[in-house]
């Protein structure tokens, strides 16, 4: 069973999974990625291997029963988990420090597509929209339990960026705490609220689009840009011009919308930096605060093409070799 | 100019360094690291080449002028540096959000032996020990600058722990302001303080030492261990059993003492992880509170054997593949 555990001298909760390290690799350089075929007979993602993971909480298929062949688009447990949804949230505390508690919650795989080769920067529209729109279905699933304080969607692209698999997939990771990083976050956000009676990020996107030289794009429901401290060269936010605290309010009309932007971010990403490694993170406020002001759901992407070294791990602050300024002119170009 | 830029999501500040992005590298491979010769030509830290960074502001040599070979220990202000000497700490803000300072500070490197190959773990005792009287007195120095606010220092040793160039060295970064990580940090002890009259190290160190388990050794001023909530497999922390808040009342005892532990620490790191990548950071309380109760300088060892992925980049929480209970036996054994 996995276990979660408090630092004591920063209170913040670090997930102890020990089953992890028996996951597979198969990303065994950054080459590999332009030379993988349609279907790849070892990988477990793959049509015909659906026993290769625990049985499928969602699939989208046109055809053949559930844990067969005939999907498009695939959510299953992680078969390594971080979290399991068997347990208690009961916190324990031994030596007057070590307070720990059961690894409850939910570690999920969105398998984006049946075919391994098919990353999200190649595909159409439509598959985007898919994957977005189970994000939302899962979000939606979990959040029923009252054990679950907090769900985090990401997907990670590329071995530096702490991928083990191939074939195109994100995970969804659900907590029994909201992690202290959220936590402050959120803080900084209602802060502003308490102050201006206005969210944050809706007065940050108007003062990114007055700025201008920082934005990328504009859509009827979305805009992106590569923000004022961005902690790495070409860092990218999409952010709805609605308020919408958490992304479970998202409509239709936005999923189509951000399904286009996503994928012509993530396709121009490539072309520009030779298909660099990157991770993506849906940011959306804890599950209760559905009605509040003051968080406003996003997309975050982190091109992985510098390291994180001892001065980021211990001061917190990162340095970024370039001018979001600049890399937003190049970005245009 | 370097510039400091904060986060207004999250009030953390964000170096922008430009010139950053010219380092050299000569890191291909981690296999190279058991390869290298002792000069190598090409190489701007070997002895000969002190033209190829600015002029020393300490060293430690037998004979020679400054900045001429002859020396054991050279610290020299970062070529391609985060930030600089020159500038004022005034604040500025546009658009509403966008509070920026121009990027002064210092960033010095740490020249740890005119060697090209020796590594810490390979070192005498008496060769540490001169790079950790060096920390002090760089800290000492650099602390008379008003404008300082933060001093760390830090080691990254191996590719994977974001070195660029392999010779031994180490770094120190001041800065012009708090990283909003570290007062975070700080304000967990000061509320512990408050509540209990106590440092929270001071009483970490008796229970970690009362559970027993995560103890690799301890020494007269020092205790070694993996902490409960390790973020990383073999994360290590070297705590001096004295209270201290800041790093520069350390004695000179305690430095031997140090010195001894440190190599040591490596050295066993390298045999039982096959020459791990790894940063080590050297955490003290801001420079104003030497009379403090509430920090407890400390060193934080964190070998680079996972990368971070897009859970820990959206969440601040760390997934550790191993109970730090195990890794401690494993490192007994």
């Amino acid at each position: 069973m996995p276990e979660l555990r408090q630092d004591p001298t920063s209170k913040e909760w670090i997930i102890i999974a020990t089953e992890r390290a028996r996951r597979p690799h198969d990303f065994r350089s950054a080459a590999q990625k332009a030379q993988q075929p349609a279907y790849d007979e070892a990988c477990p993602f793959c049509p015909g291997h659906e026993a290769a993971t625990p049985p499928e909480v969602l699939a989208r298929r046109t055809q053949g029963a559930a844990n067969e062949p005939g999907w498009s688009l695939r959510v299953v447990p992680n078969r390594f988990a971080a979290l399991l949804p068997q347990g208690s949230t009961d916190r324990h505390i031994e030596q007057d420090f070590f307070r720990w508690m059961e690894g409850v919650g939910y570690h999920e795989v969105i398998i984006e597509t049946p075919f391994h080769n098919r990353s999200m920067a190649r595909m159409e529209r439509g598959e985007v929209k898919a994957v977005l729109e189970a994000y939302r279905d899962r979000w939606l699933a979990l959040r029923a339990d009252h054990r679950v304080e907090h769900i985090l969607v990401f997907k990670n692209y590329g071995e530096a960026a702490g991928t083990s698999l191939v074939h195109p997939h994100s995970q969804l990771v659900a907590t029994p705490v909201v992690p202290a990083h959220v936590r402050l976050t959120n803080e900084e956000a209602v802060r502003y609220l308490d102050a201006t009676g206005h969210c944050l990020y809706c007065d940050l996107v108007d003062s990114e689009r007055r700025a201008g030289e920082r934005v990328l794009l504009e859509t009827a429901e979305f805009i992106v840009f590569h923000p004022f401290a961005s902690g790495t060269p070409f860092e990218t936010w999409i952010v709805p011009k609605r308020h919408q605290s958490v992304y479970t309010q998202v409509r239709m009309e936005q999923l189509t919308d951000l399904a286009g932007v996503l994928q012509g971010v993530l396709a121009r990403l490539a072309d520009l930096l030779n298909d660099p490694d990157y991770n993506y993170i849906l940011h959306s406020a804890p599950l209760d605060a559905e009605d509040e002001d003051y968080f406003h759901w996003h997309l975050q992407i982190v091109p992985r093409l510098t390291q994180i070294a001892g001065f980021e791990i211990g001061s917190g602050m990162r340095i970024n070799t370039a001018r979001p300024e600049d890399t937003a002119r190049y970005w245009r170009g």
